[in-house]
């Protein structure tokens, strides 16, 4: 028989692009190894994934929260509440066996939808967050919003005329799901100089140009606040886009997995989609993603989220059921980590203090870091930069010399991954080129994440290469 | 605009059947939920979810093992070692203490694969199972098998005419994915009264009646043991398939969750297909799944598995870790407890003694119930059930009289769904019908699992619940 090959399988699958974990990832990857077995002959010594917003990796080790821990270690194992009676804050304890009261073991497989009692705390956490009404049977807990956003695609789309609006640039996780499914990307671009702002206008000739070719629209996905830009859509252009979603019925998707990420809360603040569709009365159909992967908790390894329906038929949620179903149920571990997102400590629980110090710190660990990224790339001959107001990202432009696109052609490749290429080859630093996300033709970027904690020397290194790189190519 | 509704979403979705959670599990469900709200009035005190193999489950109650839950309570705090330092046996510590130097925190993504130091050790598990080498580099762990097998068939499926091969009985996951993925079901039956054993000229006669239909198979599943049926393949027999997948360039997906669950381990041994494709030197590609859900372990909430690709090509792999990493990757908790179900406490080990004692109880019990159960339920009027000598579930035929198939099919039903919601509606037991898992043509079966700890009263409600249900039906 003939081995299986590449052109045996689903062609869909063959055009999936993700590069956040592609080319660069996998080179980092073997640096990686080769520094841990002790190799000499690299420029640096450690690697640093600036690709992946991945707070606790080793390098970066933002803390996980203690009390979120400690609720999931007695989770784990609970005759250990013995042990630490004493010890560990009385909440934390009654967290736990409230918890445990509910689920019995973490090593049973939960309802689909996840456990009841933690869809209810995440509906009251809406209805606190949003002043409009959560309805728990609205809610399904997902491993991660990534699973959730899969999900929704595939039940969105019938192939091969479904579009998809999505700003561009984008988090690829939506072109690399459309290509899964045989969805079409309709792209609409997101405005640089107003600060990655999302334009109507852009999105209506994307639904323009769809309907000429024959595609229909059935959903559009705002990213807010942005990946990889940061934005945050302010509340008049938030009701523009329902009352569009409702002119050419489109289903909604909120990616608001940023939505706790914000460094300039006083002039850029969160709007949830639910409250701005619910204030207006409005019935389009939306779903709105959440995770415990980003915020303050960073806890991506659990495999937490959510995402809320609204204005969604019983029919329709009966066929989400179903689909989970056949996936069994989101991580325990992840469904934890999201009851302790939405029900922190409370000023006055013995657990607030550390609660309070840890995310305080970390908030604005993130915020001064980004500054300070932000002012000191913008110092750079041929580097813009919009100083993002939230998510963990900044996403500069860069003007790149004639020679190295001409080299980058050479090599099949945009000029942003030979630049992203050779700094990971020079300094370690692993960022991810804007072809991975979408750009105008002929624009450079590149994203970076904001979590290193050694700011100076992550920045030092990114502004000597940068020089170098100019040198090089003749940009000097 | 107009609300969304099913005929909106993607027809495949709507075509998704999965009887495991369907119409009995959401009842089950229900009257779970009145039991609580302190509701009198039904004929049982308690549900019992025979439905699902979710041995942890309240009411089934199988304890976790220790060992387990020890090393998972410390990667969710380490400082915890400090206050368990003399308490615990040190060898949890140690194993702890391992896998955080490799892993950091367990809040952080882990490569798309799998932490690469838990991969090499499941290679090696599979080498001393096996006697054949294993590379770390075919291991992707999976949350649960359920999502390798997704994974696999999304890959595998060119939508419209691939076809996969699923035995009749199945576990309902195979038929729910090719309608999710748009492939086509190829149903070979099962022989019940050979003990359910696979037989080659079914699987041929499928083949054939494919092609002249114009699907091409691609794959073939064998569930070893059986799920539903429990049923052990012998090494001849696995010889032929390998031979038969040869012949016909199949892929071989072989799930292989319930490899530890052997009742009958003398006469009813495990071999792996990977050690037969190994010894035999076919170049089949072959995918193997494995899980903690199953076994002694049970550890169904963690969301932990793995798949092992053998005669796989650099390039295709490439494709399956692409696709594994728009998803980032498997939780960490169920990447810790594939850990320790590859790498159990080994004699001489402080933990050694009690998960000796733990895991040979689960075992001897889950032994004992199903050799009961299959002995009473066969003494019933119109019963036959094979005793199965692996797996977690006896899978009896009915014999029903002709006025329940009237009344059933009066309500659209089959009849053994009716015989399986009146079990519910009179005994709070979930059990699923032979609908469900597909049956030869007039034939009725339901699936039950064998992990109740009160088999006596368990078996004593199935019993009289039968005979009250021939006699109100006149089947007595």
């Amino acid at each position: 028989m003939r081995p299986l090959t590449p052109a045996d399988l689903n062609p869909a699958i063959l055009n999936v692009q993700y590069a956040v974990r592609g080319e660069l990832a996998i080179r980092a990857e073997e640096f990686r190894e080769k520094l841990q077995a002790g190799h000499k002959d690299l420029p640096f010594k450690k690697v640093i994934s600036s690709n992946i917003g991945n707070p606790q990796q080793k390098g970066l080790d933002q803390p996980p929260l203690t009390f979120t821990r400690q609720v999931a270690a007695l989770m784990e194992y609970p005759p250990l509440a013995e042990l630490v009676k004493d010890k560990w804050p009385q909440d934390v304890i009654e967290r736990a066996q409230e918890l445990q009261e509910e689920i019995g073991s973490i090593g049973a497989y939960s309802h689909s939808k996840g456990v009841p009692l933690i869809r209810k705390h995440v509906a009251k956490f809406i209805e606190e967050r949003d002043g409009y009404p959560s309805d728990p049977e609205d809610i399904f807990l997902t491993a991660g919003a990534s699973a959730g956003v899969s999900l929704l695609l595939n039940v969105l789309i019938t192939p091969p005329t479904t579009g998809i609006l999505i700003p561009i640039p984008q988090y690829p996780l939506y072109t690399a799901t459309l290509a899964q499914y045989n969805g079409v990307a309709l792209p609409y671009h997101l405005s640089e100089p107003d600060g990655w702002q999302t334009s109507l206008a852009e999105i209506e000739a994307a639904i323009a140009k769809a309907e000429k070719d024959g595609i229909t629209p059935k959903a559009l996905v705002i990213i807010n606040p942005g990946n990889p830009t940061g934005a945050l859509l302010d509340v008049p252009t938030m009701e523009s886009v329902v009352r569009l979603c409702e002119q050419h019925s489109l289903v909604l998707l909120a990616d608001e997995v940023y939505q706790s990420n914000l460094h300039k809360p006083d002039t850029h603040p969160f709007h949830s989609f639910k409250q701005v569709v619910r204030r207006l009365g409005s019935p389009i159909p939306l779903f709105s993603f959440h995770s415990i992967s980003k915020g303050v908790k960073g806890e991506c390894g659990r495999r937490g989220g959510y995402f809320e329906c609204a204005n969604i038929s019983p029919e329709v949620r009966a066929l989400l059921y179903k689909m989970v179903s056949v996936g069994l149920c989101p991580p325990l571990a992840g469904q934890i980590g999201v009851d302790c997102l939405v029900r922190p400590p409370r000023p006055g629980q013995p657990s607030y203090p550390v609660w309070k110090k840890e995310t305080d710190e970390i908030a604005a660990a993130l915020a001064q870091r980004t500054r300070i990224m932000a002012r000191r790339l913008n110092a750079l001959p041929g580097v813009s930069c919009v100083e993002s107001p939230g998510a963990l990202y900044l996403y500069p432009r860069l003007e790149l010399p004639q020679k190295a696109v001409e080299a980058a052609g050479k090599l099949g490749k945009p000029a942003d991954a030979l630049y992203a290429m050779e700094l990971l080859e020079d300094t370690g630093i692993c960022v991810i080129p804007g072809s991975g996300f979408g750009q105008k033709d002929g624009e450079h970027h590149y994203r970076l994440t904001c979590l290193c904690p050694g700011v100076e020397e992550y920045v030092g290194a990114l502004e000597s290469f940068h020089v170098k790189f100019l040198e090089k190519y003749g940009g000097l």
